[in-house]
This record gives C-alpha cells, sequence and structure tokens, in this order.
C-alpha cells in the first residue's frame, strides 16, 4: 500500500522491534542483554535481529572484547524511531497508567524533567489538532490515490463547499 | 511490563489497529468501508474491529440510516492515537520514500501543506535531540525499575562522572 504509515509498519515488522529499538537507546547491545530485559525466546529474538540487521535499523559487529560476541547498534534509521516511541509512551502513560502510575517518562537530562507532550505544528508554527489536519497527495502519489484526497478534500472543505 | 510503550503496543494489538484509525480518522466507518481500504480478510477485520471497542478505542453504534449496519468511530483514546500515525507517517516518508517519491502527507487544512516534523521538546521549549534524553522514573515505577533508572542516569552523567 503506498502509504507511509503502512510501509513504516512494515518494514518494523513487529512489536519487538521497538521494544528492542528502546532498550538498544538506552544502552543495551547483546543477545543477552535483550533477552533478558525483554523475556523473549531465543529463536524469537534471533530472528527479530536478523531482521533489523537486514532491514538497516541495527548494525551488527563483533565485539572487540570477546570475537565470539555480537554487538547490536542503531543505525540512523533506527535512532530514528525514538520519536515514535516517544509518542507512544505518550499515549501509554496518558490513556493507561494516568498521571499517578505512570512507570517512567523520557525526560530531559538537562532537568531531568518529562519530556513535553509531542505537539504537531504548521509550516508558520501554529499548534495544529485533528480537527486541523487531512491527507494531502505527495509527488509519488499514484492516480487512485489523487482521486482519493481530491474526494476527501472536496468533502470536508469549508463551509462554502457544503451544497454538495 | 510496566511501561507505557509496552503497554500502548499492548493495546494497539497489531498493526491492523493503526491502519483502521488511520482510516477512520479519515471518515471511513463502516465494516465493507475498512475491509475495501484495507483488503483485510472479513474475520480478521471483525475481530479487530471488536477488540477495539472492547479496549476503548472505536465506538460500534447502529447506523441511524440502515438498522442491519454498524458505524464505527473513534473515542478520545483512539483519535489520541493520531500523533503516533504522524510520528509513523514522518519516518516511513523520510526513510522509506524519500522526498521524491512520498505518496501522502498529514497537512495543515488551513494551508493544505505538510505538517513539520514532529520535534521534540523540554519543558522551556528547547529543542530535544535523542543525545539530550534519557528516561526517568515516573511515580508508578517499581523498586527494580527505579534501580535500573539510578544505573542508567549514573553511567550516563555529564563528564563529573566519567571516573566510574
Amino acid at each position: 500500500m503506498a502509504c507511509g504509515i503502512a510501509q513504516a509498519l512494515e518494514r518494523i515488522g513487529d512489536w519487538w522491534t521497538l521494544l528492542i529499538v528502546r532498550d538498544a537507546l538506552f544502552g543495551l547491545s547483546t543477545f543477552d542483554e535483550f533477552r533478558q530485559s525483554l523475556g523473549i525466546p531465543r529463536n524469537t529474538l534471533s530472528t527479530r535481529l536478523s531482521d533489523m540487521v537486514e532491514k538497516g535499523i541495527l548494525i551488527c559487529e563483533d565485539d572487540p572484547q570477546d570475537g565470539r560476541r555480537k554487538l547490536y547498534s542503531l543505525t540512523d534509521q533506527g535512532r530514528d524511531l525514538w520519536v515514535i516511541l516517544l509518542a507512544l509512551q505518550q499515549w501509554g502513560n496518558g490513556w493507561i497508567y494516568g498521571p499517578e502510575r505512570v512507570p517512567s517518562y523520557m525526560a530531559d537530562r538537562e532537568t531531568m524533567t518529562p519530556i513535553e507532550q509531542l505537539s504537531p505544528r504548521a509550516a508558520d508554527g501554529r499548534a495544529l489538532t485533528l480537527e486541523d489536519v487531512t491527507m494531502i497527495e505527495g509527488p509519488g502519489a499514484t492516480p487512485l490515490l489523487k482521486a482519493f484526497f481530491d474526494m476527501l478534500n472536496a468533502e470536508n472543505a469549508p463551509d462554502t463547499d457544503q451544497s454538495n
């Protein structure tokens, strides 16, 4: 499906990927560290790590201290997933835990206080709520997708268009 | 696992949820509309929709125009997933498509231009990169989690602590 969301989900593959990225962001790097942190079966972890290397999310190198051991670290592409993790954490903390029961926050290292709630913004800096948002075509849109967005944005156009 | 990220992933359940939310955000509401848009098997869609209703992401009501038909719409909790979708879209557009091939953007309805790249910020408004970020305990942290964060933040503390 020609959609950044669908393609991102496909490349990520499954939830383990995001939990492995979370752990890698905070310093874990070996098979055993991931296995212990995640309680994930060995086979699943092994497949997942290879898949993440193949997809360009992780790099796998020999441990210079111990040649039989591999060290996994995030590529730039993998590191960039952190904003998705932050969005998931803010949603989970808000809707599942609530302020009294939050187990953890991503925090600003300088002040050790939680990161502000993510706030989507327009090009001119205005904060956007979902009501302000629509979907538009990009340069790679197929004719079908263009037609869909034309329809979507005609339907949703401001009051002048309500006669449709 | 006591972690907003892990709990968010568990509640979301699988990728279909996020694609259904995407479609619901942009106006789809019936079983047949979701099935057509997603090319998802009937049984899978049926299970997924019930699960999303049970978890409080969707509301299911009778269609006032056609009593045999159900209409699905997002709860506030479901609508709040849009920031996660935006983060996924920006990552997918950047790392999978690249600027020339992007099929679609979420856009500001006022100017019909793409939403700015999400920018995590500290409480005082400073833009944060991953290097500026750590994980800290919340009020609901277990003793084990607290110990982990103490260790993490001791290891990662600024230069004064490099002797460890």
